[in-house]
């Protein structure tokens, strides 16, 4: 009997719901999508509008996914400004800030997501995520100096039924399956028009 | 007479508030930065916490900047959630769309402060911006998917007192200066870590 031979004969676990994930829908779907690749193709919106100074205001209400034209529950707005420092009026988190919360909420749900399907009940998931700036790029200020964040740093905290080791390797899956992760380390092609 | 000598002779604009934008202290921010560049240096944070499911909460309450720790006026929180047809509860906007929102708040934000160091009153930016994704890539269902955005347009309105040569040259220099859109074309190394 060698490894691989252990590793085959081991019941396969019978996925039920943990963390608040719906572990057997979860995995049900991504069945679905696997037969189905067309349902992987999803498009996600935002519609924004100026306010006055700094300040803009977001509207994300549909997206298109799973074959169709989706709904959110609700009609999310959120806004962003500049801080006071920056001669904003400091009326919400600032753009850079919230790059930060979509990496954090993509890295989280992952967590959460890859940890009930692994049969691993978390819990406390905690982050701190850090970017660091040098704002003489947007400033105009240096031609050496790039726009956007020099490095961002995400800071873990995570209790659960499980070793440290394997509660690591949830953390590590989840950034090597992360959709904003992704972006932000390597890039995605932007285009910017006028109507 | 050549085209150096007129615009030498051309009259310095006199900065006035404009688009709700204090334009003499924002030029006089940047001339302060530029004297002292140690003054550039930010850090913006986020913290984030764990509801249950794919929810999670970030907060945004203090940030680094201008030689000294800064306070929010407020203690800023946004949550972050998958949808139903991902299994999520829908409770906010995805990671993903939080990533949209990033990009045009900061490209609105540039884009009014540009108009008005230039003088331009702008009466009206809306912008709509669209993210494709194929859900292959973060499902693990293909190696070929990447787990991130394919591509992501932006396409704005704008109305203000002047050509639309000019109006689209504020939304070039906003671009070329926007910290969200540098990170998302270009990268940024990202660490995560677990404490």
């Amino acid at each position: 009997m060698n490894a691989t031979m252990t590793a085959e004969r081991k019941p396969r676990r019978t996925p039920t719901p943990m963390n608040g994930v719906d572990t057997p829908t979860l995995l049900a779907t991504i069945q679905a999508v696997g037969a189905q690749p067309e349902l992987a193709k999803f498009q996600f919106r935002t519609k924004s509008e100026w306010i006055a100074g700094t300040h803009s205001r977001s509207s994300m209400s549909g997206f298109y996914g799973a074959g169709a034209e989706q709904k959110h529950v609700a009609d999310y707005t959120a806004d962003g400004d500049h801080p006071a420092v920056l001669c904003g009026k400091d009326a919400a988190p600032t753009p850079v800030e919230w790059v930060l919360h979509a990496l954090a909420s993509c890295l989280t749900a992952g967590i959460a997501n890859i940890a009930a399907a692994r049969g691993v009940n978390l819990r406390r998931v905690e982050s701190i995520v850090e970017g660091d700036i040098d704002l003489r790029g947007i400033l105009g200020l240096s031609k050496d100096v790039r726009n956007g964040y020099q490095g961002i740093h995400v800071s873990f905290e995570i209790e659960g039924d499980a070793s440290r080791a394997d509660l690591e390797q949830i953390i590590k899956q989840s950034r090597d399956r992360s959709a904003v992760l992704d972006v932000l380390t390597n890039g995605v092609p932007v285009t910017v028009t006028v109507v």
